[in-house]
């Protein structure tokens, strides 16, 4: 019955996220991330109401930072890389987590490079007037504050924290706990720069994976909720979340070579998405052949492979026709494994419809690509396979934020909803509508 | 090892959702919904295959058997409204319930409409080349299968099924347990179109709600769920859910009348916005009040309103102005409940950033209104005002499909991902990239 004040709802806010009552008692890690949460969502209000001009003058700011603060960068690099070496993380997993020279400088450049992107934000996507001289217009206007969840890569916390401040978001950023040193300086470093509203940028220091649940939980302050990573932390926070979550997860990629294939181009283009650099989604896992030309391109694709390091697993026709000692058989779970790595299952099927069956079947809908010289066939392929990327006669390997021209990107979205494949600066905005009257009220 | 045919893989969906492992081992009526999704998804693959035109020749035969069935579904109709009476269902649900040769007529009106409506499957949404020649064009595409989850109302039912084989997609129903005779009689009647791909239009005639999570984990059969009703309702699927969900939850919408408001145009928009029809979601539930024109303009506004049957909760201010004797206290819950209902809370705050501040904190997102003739401060209202959508002197009664223009809606989502507010054709859509290449690789 009190009146209550007009000030600002920080301490009612900090008391416990309204829909996640299990949460009432914070205390210690979960009060400092709701505590977070909170700054971020006013920092989001504030983000939203600033011309882009505004946005584009911190990432200035913040690419002048990271270059005043190189040292200390590299001091907490040093620290994670000794500790990642003396829990004897693999050697790739450790290259990510390196901070160069080179690097930061890209670092760098990468944030200059999505400062002159053009900025979509308070554009009019459409607009209109009805009978009743009410004058609506579709405005695209930011998203409000995202989570991130991701692996122990620094450059994914600078590119995703400059990203969504391009387009007027906040972030809570949750990294892996072997880049936890590098994560805080990069944080430092930003958080230095005049122009950044107080909050905008908001790294969760505590990597107990215990605390993902909670984080997922905080409907009221966080809009949504994109992880990066392996299939059991995507599905951990699909699981938890309340929050509408983005995934961007496997790829599961293939080429059919059709009957009809330009085989020297079939070669080129499996060789490229598979060999090339195998460790990323949008490699192939998966070859199909037309079982009419598998007599001859079973022999000579699966030669060419093995001669660049691939190792094959087949089906029961591809291991009779390349003397199947040689070639590991293939299992149901080798159909949906994304290897990231020189590895390739490959299956003989019946033409098109084969193919099309299989992919039905196990194709992650991430991309997948067709090798044929008859069009008809091609565009039935294009139109009946239900992935994010469909290729004809191009290697998979095309499906990136920058090989489309967007730009950087946040991720590759495997969801069909708000953003499918590569998510540049648009799909990290939303929109409202805004109505202009002169009193009209409905009848 | 062995290897797996190119035969429909409709046994192997069955044993189990591969994702939700708690349920192996199905039986009953989780049996039957798994294998009504599975049939689902199935006619998806072909749906998405079919030309638009073909839709709507479904549309066409759907109008037709729900005349030439009229019979049955009044018969079907009529032993819902009995049981509802003899539970003693309040008056106005049992309105919603029942099917009226007039109900009826606009049902089938409300098919013909949509097939009527422009389709933009299949659209060429972007096109464009890259340096290395591919070509990518952004394609509009269905959804997949769509899983509905409703309260008991016919209309619902048949509206959903139609908007969405419009676009493409299969749709599970799961509407209200008080409506089942009246869904069966009318999927079955849409079930007699022979032009209808079998299992496009599914009804999970089971309606007990301890089967609505398992409905909400197929997530390898369902690409998306919207939950329509109570708060309680959405609450349960949000949770639940392991497929993406389209919220279209409750609205707590209200007017700010600022001191510069002409005030005969702000009793209008006020009283059209709470009395017209306060039984939806874009009818207000609170009133922000400017301090500068408290003194006049409570007292007046709260007698027009009080004469119109509006049953007043206001604050401190509001109470003393207008002898609280008379008005009840405004409760914090006050600020955030959709009455649904003649009750309006009101409030006197202090200009436009006491209202800011209201909303930042109360406002359900959904729809809210200003009304002033200061055009600064209505463009900061409605730059700053975080809703699907934002009002300056008009009522937020307008927040329609139909009212926007759209046609036929599913819903008015308070979403921010895909779609937000009125959701109309192109929301129940996604997009893939298609790329045409001549054998390029990446470099």
């Amino acid at each position: 019955m009190e009146r209550t004040e007009n000030a600002t709802s920080t301490n009612d806010l900090l008391k416990a996220p309204p829909n996640t009552r299990e949460f009432t008692d914070l205390a210690g890690p979960e009060q400092k991330i709701r505590a977070q949460c909170v700054e971020a969502r006013e920092a989001a209000r504030l983000l939203a109401t600033l011309p882009p001009t505004r946005l584009d003058e911190m990432l200035d700011e913040i690419a002048t930072q990271l270059e005043k603060n190189a040292e200390e960068i590299f001091v907490a690099n040093a620290k994670d890389i000794a500790a990642a070496e003396e829990t004897g993380l693999n050697k790739a997993l450790i290259d990510r987590l390196r901070i160069t020279e080179k690097s930061l400088t890209a670092m760098v450049a990468g944030v200059r490079h999505v400062r002159t992107l053009p900025q979509s934000l308070g554009q009019k996507m459409s607009e209109w007037e009805r009978p009743n001289g009410i004058k609506i217009s579709k405005v695209r206007v930011p998203i409000g504050v995202i989570g991130i969840i991701f692996e122990s890569r620094p450059n994914v916390t600078i590119d995703a924290a400059v990203l969504c401040l391009k387009t007027g978001n906040a972030t809570v950023l949750r990294g892996g706990k072997e880049a936890i040193h590098s994560n805080r300086a990069l944080i430092a470093a930003l958080q230095k720069c005049a122009s950044l509203p107080k909050g905008a940028v908001q790294l969760i220091d505590n990597t107990d994976r215990a605390l993902v649940p909670f984080l997922c939980r905080q409907s009221d302050l966080i809009d949504l909720i994109i992880p990066r990573g392996g299939h059991s932390l995507i599905e951990a926070v699909v699981s938890e979340s309340r929050i509408p979550v983005i995934k961007h997860a496997h790829g599961v990629c293939s080429v059919f070579v059709h009957e009809k294939a330009d085989l020297a181009m079939a070669e080129k283009v499996v060789l490229n998405a598979k060999v090339q650099r195998p460790g990323v989604c949008n490699a192939i896992e998966t070859l199909l052949i037309d079982s009419a030309i598998a007599d001859t391109f079973v022999p000579s694709i699966t030669a060419v492979l093995t001669k660049a390091g691939v190792v094959i697993r087949g089906d029961e026709t591809v291991r009779k026709l390349v003397q199947g000692d040689t070639i590991r058989g293939a299992t149901e779970a080798d159909w949906t494994t994304e290897y990231l790595d020189l590895i390739l299952a490959v299956r003989v099927v019946d033409g098109l419809d084969g193919a099309l069956e299989h992919l039905a079947k196990y194709s992650s809908h991430h991309s997948d690509a067709i090798i044929t010289e008859d069009t008809s066939v091609a565009e039935r392929y294009l139109n009946e396979v239900d992935s994010a990327t469909v290729y004809w006669n191009a290697s998979t390997r095309f499906t990136d934020g920058w090989e489309f021209g967007f730009g950087a990107e946040i991720g590759i979205s495997t969801d069909k909803f708000h953003a499918r494949g590569p998510m540049g600066l648009d799909e990290l905005t939303s929109y409202k509508y805004v109505i202009r009257g002169t009193g009209q009220v409905r009848g």
